[in-house]
C-alpha cells in the first residue's frame, strides 16, 4: 500500500494530504442553510452539511493530491449520521483515486484490535461471507498498549495490502508530558519509534515499510532524529499550517530521496475561504479557496525539499 | 456521576460490570440462523444477531449488576450496522437503569478529543438545537497525548456529570513495553497515574472523582501502588477470568471502604454457556448460564473484599 501512495505522490509532485476534519464552524452559511432547510437542525441536517462541504473540497483538490485524511471524530461527534457521511466520504475518495488515511487513532489489547482492523482495514467473516466495514487504505494507531496491541494491525497490513501510521511524537503543545520522557536517558517516543521499526519490518513494500509513524511538524528536532531512526519508515506529519509548523520545520522528516513523508493541511486547506489571503474567493466560491490554498501549500513545501 | 455509579454498586453489593463485548463465535447458532435468515450474511445480518444476543444477556442480568462496558470495537467491525446496534445496546441498558461504559479508548489533540468528546458524552451544536450523539455515561480514554488530549473529556465530565476512565496499566501481556517503562526510577504507568488524579480534582463528585483509571486485574503488585497513589480515583478493572485475573489478584484495587474498583468480565459472562461449569443451560438458555456466572463473579469477588 505504500508504494501506491508514494507512486501517487510523485505523480502529483505533492507530499501532502488534505485533513477532511470539518468543523461546522468552517462550513460556509450556506451548504448550512440548505442542509437544515432539507433534514432541520438534526444530526442528519448537520452530517449532509458535512457532506456537501465535503465533496465540493474534494471535487475542487482531487487532481492535485495523493490522499486525503478525514478525522473521524468528526464525523462521530454527529453519531450515527455522522459515521455514515464518514463512510461515505471515504468512499467516494476512493472513487475519485485518493488514498484515504482514516484518521481514527485507534488501539486496544490484542482481540479488540483485530476487530478495530477488520472494520477500518480488513474485512469481517459473517457466515460464509467476507465484508468490509469502512475500507479505508490506511489508518493511525496509538501504540500505548505495546505489541499486542498493534500486531493485528500490522497483519491485517501484511495480508490486505493496507497500512498504519503508529503515534509516536504528536503535533499537540502537550505531546511531551509523556512522549518525551526519559529513559535511559533517551525519550519514550525513540523506543516507540525502535518498535515501529520492529513492526514495519513484518510488512515492507518495496523500499519503505506498510507501517509509517505520525511525527508532528511542530517538533523539527525530533523529527531529524526520528528520521535517522527510521529510514524505511514512512512519516504522516501533522501540524504544518494553522498549529505553527513551517516548511523549513518540515524539512527533516523527508528523506536525501525527496520521500519519506506526507505533511496534512486540514484547516489551512479547507476552510482556507476564512483565511484573509483567500477572502477573495468568498464563502460561496470555498472550493476554490480549497484548491488555491493546496497549490500555495505545495509549493511552499516543495521549496524546501 | 461516579456517585451515581457507586450507588448501584452498593444497592446490588456487585462491584462489577458486564462487558458487551460480542464475538460472533460467541452467538449460539439458533440466533445467527435467525438473522441470517432475516437479513443474509450481511454486516445487517451480523448486528441483528450481536443485538439479539446483547438483548437476552441484559434481560438476564441487569437486576444484579449496576454497569455494563460495550467494547465499541466489537460493533465497529461491522461498520455502520454495527455501530447502530452499538447505540441500540448503549440506550437499552441506559433504559434499563444500568450505567453505561463506553469502552472506546479515543485520544487525539484538544480540538479533535472535543469532538469525540461531544458525541460520546455531550451534546452537539446543530445551529440552535443541543443534541447527543451516543450518550453513553462514561467512557474510556487513552492520555498517549497528554493534558490537552485528556482536557476536553474531563471538562465535559464536569458540565455533563459524565466520567472517564484512563488507560494507566492496561491487562495485556505486552501493557508493560511501554507502561512499564522507567522514568527516574519510576514507571511511567506512575506519572500517567499522577496526571488523573491532577484531571480529577478538576471533577470530583463526592468521595472520588468523575475521572478514573484502567488498572487491568492482571498485575496485582501494580494495583497496590496505583491504589495508594490514587485514593479518590476509582478503578476499571479489566482482565478478570477469561484473561487471567483471580478474585485474589483483586483485593489490591479496592479501599478498605470496599469502594473504589469496577471489575469487569466479558467472555466469562457473555461466554458463559461455552465453559464447561455452565454446560447444563446449553445454548438455547445462554442468557440463564450468563446470569449464573454473574452470581458467581458477584460471590467470588465478595469473598476477598
Amino acid at each position: 500500500m505504500i508504494s501506491q501512495l508514494i507512486e501517487k505522490i510523485q505523480k502529483t509532485k505533492a507530499p501532502i494530504c488534505v485533513g477532511l476534519d470539518p468543523m461546522l464552524s468552517y462550513i460556509p452559511e450556506h451548504i448550512k442553510e440548505r442542509a437544515w432547510g432539507e433534514y432541520g437542525e438534526t444530526l442528519k441536517g448537520a452530517a449532509e452539511a458535512v457532506w456537501q462541504y465535503n465533496k465540493e473540497i474534494v471535487d475542487h483538490t482531487y487532481d492535485l493530491i495523493p490522499a486525503v485524511k478525514p478525522q473521524i471524530a468528526m464525523y462521530e461527534q454527529f453519531g450515527i449520521e455522522g459515521l455514515i457521511v464518514y463512510k461515505r466520504t471515504v468512499d467516494y475518495c476512493r472513487e475519485k483515486g485518493l488514498t484515504v488515511i482514516g484518521d481514527v487513532k485507534r488501539g486496544d489489547i490484542g482481540s479488540t484490535s483485530a476487530a478495530y482492523a477488520a472494520g477500518h482495514l480488513g474485512r469481517v467473516k459473517v457466515g460464509s461471507q467476507t465484508l468490509s466495514g469502512f475500507d479505508t487504505d490506511f489508518i493511525t494507531v496509538n501504540p500505548y498498549l505495546g505489541t499486542d496491541g498493534v500486531k493485528p494491525f500490522v497483519d491485517v497490513c501484511r495480508e490486505e495490502d493496507k497500512g498504519l501510521f503508529v503515534l509516536v511524537k504528536t503535533s499537540n503543545p502537550s505531546s511531551g508530558e509523556f512522549q518525551d520522557q526519559l529513559i535511559d536517558g533517551r525519550p519514550l517516543y525513540e523506543l516507540v519509534a525502535e518498535k515501529v521499526v520492529e513492526w514495519g519490518d513484518l510488512s515492507m513494500d518495496g523500499t519503505y515499510s506498510n507501517v509509517g509513524a505520525v511525527v508532528g511538524a511542530t517538533y523539527p528536532e525530533m523529527s531529524r532524529i526520528l528520521r535517522k531512526l527510521m529510514p524505511h519508515t514512512y512519516f504522516l506529519v501533522p501540524g504544518y499550517g494553522a498549529q505553527g509548523g513551517t516548511a523549513e520545520d518540515l524539512k527533516f522528516c523527508f528523506n536525501e530521496d525527496g520521500l519519506g513523508a506526507i505533511v496534512n493541511s486540514s484547516r489551512g486547506i479547507i476552510a482556507a475561504y476564512k483565511q484573509e489571503k483567500y477572502a477573495e474567493f468568498g464563502p460561496e466560491h470555498f472550493g476554490e479557496a480549497s484548491r488555491q490554498a493546496v497549490a500555495d501549500m505545495v509549493a511552499d513545501i516543495n521549496r524546501v525539499l
